[in-house]
């Protein structure tokens, strides 16, 4: 089983992205955990070690994807 | 059956984010096309009429994911 996690921080943008996945992912191959860094700041330092620049983004197998453009790290950290 | 199609133009972010999409969509939900604008580019126009701006990109349910950042689709019509 892949671990796969989305971290997103609840902007519209994030919203649609994570139902694309969360519709459409393979569950069977995927272990997906889904972040929301307003609920659990302190995933944050984690999220940018693995080089999540933006949100929404999905982390699988040390591979980062930004899926389109909600907010920067930056702006999230800023709350 | 939803039906996906996944632009790209053979570039190396285009090739992961390609890998990912065929390991990891439910295919059982998801019947995905694989457009190579390199291959054929008759299809740009459809592409960028479904809101593409850059490569490489997922179009499903009338919405368009960009993936990371490949190319812009400036860069794949000048070849």
């Amino acid at each position: 089983m892949t671990k796969a996690v989305f971290y997103h921080a609840g902007c519209e943008v994030c919203v649609d992205a994570e139902k694309m996945i969360l519709d459409y992912f393979d569950r069977s191959k995927v272990d997906l955990e889904v972040v929301h860094f307003g609920e659990d700041p302190s995933r944050i330092r984690e999220a940018e070690a693995a080089g999540v620049k933006s949100v929404p983004a999905l982390v699988v197998n040390g591979q980062t994807y930004h899926i389109n453009y909600g907010a920067s790290m930056e702006d999230v950290k800023n709350g």
